[in-house]
């Protein structure tokens, strides 16, 4: 059996695309005790790979010259050596950019199909969802009745988080760019307020006008401009929850926040996080989130992309706002 | 009797000076009750106050022009119609930049001559003080072995925190202007490194020299490219105490922090914070201070200025990294 695999060919400077990579094709190889074989279904493409293919990011290593691309993906097995696993269970791990990756049991988890769909799991009960459920509750700390600002709403964490304050009682407004994606915020999911960033001479202006007496939780996921624009609007106690920096990614200059100044006196909390960190709580937020899905409380767009073979044109999309939702790669068919 | 005043004339644009202010003479006013007549012996100068007469600072209405320029001091009763103070008593209050204010006896309190002398009272068991304590301990949560490097560490707030440090075993490392103040907080303090940032090119590079495996604790008192140099060089769980950004007081235009991107994945809180919010704990904090100054461990270089009429252009000092320590005007002789 053949293994397509997409390796790292070059480490981009700017927004990251097809000549950064390469495809070829390895016979699979035999498996080791506690190893399976799986058949790629769906991979999730996310901001953090950028900092992946920029050799370091802080808290992964980097991905290698010539290395399979890193993803997480949801996998079916196709044979398996490690203990708990059988021939045919859908699994979560880290699949890569490939079609048939050999995975190690002890890396990887059993799907419980109990909690949602195999959609669900790459949209509202995966690692985007995870990242929004404890940075909206632990590094936020948001209550009911808060002003709670998030940016790249639209996007794959920005959408369960924003649902996550609706869910909590809360005032949300959604930063977007474009009508399309303000659109989907304001009608499908029901938020308060919506500002389409690209729309905005002045943003800092905009959110004060959504935000009324200002914002108490600032759920940040793009960093430059729009974060120093938050800035100003913070009230006294704010909390700024520090996730992603997308429009950093491809600057060819870091953007300086200007504005850390207006904090002086007003008890801010800034801070960014790791999901891994809270893997202990998966558990417990997965169930949260299920029970909300079912409910009919959280939902996510997912924008699916078709063949592995275009992951590599799929991660600028990122980049250049082109996404709606979570942004995924169907690899293979679904399972029968 | 007659009050000596030092008002607000002008709202300065850079450092301010004596052309912002105007100096008269008031008869002293009857006495309400719960009021006291004081003499000023002791005002201090802090950064604060360039905040004030902004207009607006965040957590304290600005100084209006025509007002006496707001300020803490030391004083001793002339006269009361305030419970619990007698003629003779030596009290802490808001005296502002004059010599014969009137405060009120629920602003005011009497000091305590066990727990130090009238100038510990100015420096080490001061607000500076306790801006340190609450800083070093409650925001930045320092640990023993922790490598904590301090900015503005000969300065009022900086002093002290840099002590705090040593005194509970971390490696501290503080940046100063200047050979003198680093030849004193190297040698009459015994810190374990120190870096005078006007005789570097690249500090960030400095402070990687200093540091070693990099900074646990970043306490702040400078903001602007000091902030930005120490970001790069912080470790996995480390926490920047953003207590001060006296580089930015005279800035023309806002210096933009470019390196909050370095903190992507590595856990790090930033927080400001108000020491009056902790106004339940100053007595804990005084008497672990006291405790430490009886012990020898714990000291602080005061700066002082004579005369009252010399607050306008003694203010600017702060701003040109003039003084060393602690900075207090000595208002009136001493008590006899």
């Amino acid at each position: 059996m053949l293994n397509c695999r997409i390796t790292l060919k070059a480490r981009p400077t700017g927004i990251p695309g097809p000549e950064h990579f390469s495809q070829d094709t390895m016979a699979v190889p035999p498996l080791d005790a506690g190893e399976m074989l799986v058949e790629t279904m769906y991979i999730s493409i996310d901001p953090a790979m950028r900092s992946w293919i920029n050799g370091s990011s802080g808290y992964a290593r980097g991905v290698a010259i010539g290395d399979v691309m890193r993803a997480g993906g949801i996998a079916r097995v196709l044979r398996s050596q490690a203990e708990g696993f059988a021939v045919g269970d859908l699994v979560q791990g880290r699949t890569g950019w490939q079609s048939h990756p050999v995975l190690r049991g002890r890396d990887t988890q059993k799907l419980d199909l109990a909690l949602g769909s195999l959609e669900d799991w790459m949209g509202p009960l995966g690692t985007s969802a995870l990242t929004a459920y404890f940075g909206v509750r632990d590094i936020g700390a948001l209550k009911p009745g808060e002003t709670f600002l998030v940016s790249a709403a639209a996007g794959g964490v920005g959408q369960i988080a924003a649902q996550i304050g609706l869910i909590d009682a809360c005032r949300v407004i959604g930063i977007a760019g474009g009508s399309e994606k303000c659109r989907f915020l304001k009608q499908t999911l029901g938020l308060h307020g919506v500002i389409d960033y690209k729309a905005e001479t002045d943003l800092a202006t905009a959110i004060q006008r959504q935000c009324g007496n200002g914002i108490d939780v600032y759920f940040d996921n793009v960093g430059g401009p729009t974060l120093d624009a938050a800035l100003v609007n913070l009230r006294t106690d704010a909390r700024v929850v520090l996730c992603g920096r997308i429009s950093q990614a491809a600057a060819p200059e870091p953007y300086g926040i200007r504005n850390l100044g207006v904090l002086g006196g007003k008890r801010i909390t800034m801070r960014n996080f790791l999901v891994f960190d809270y893997h202990d709580r998966y558990p417990e937020a997965r169930a949260w989130l299920s029970a909300q899905i079912r409910g009919g409380r959280l939902m996510q767009q997912l924008h699916i992309v078709d063949g592995l073979e275009s992951a590599p044109r799929s991660l600028g999309m990122l980049f250049r706002g082109e996404n709606t939702g979570k942004l995924i790669i169907r690899a293979a068919v679904s399972p029968e």
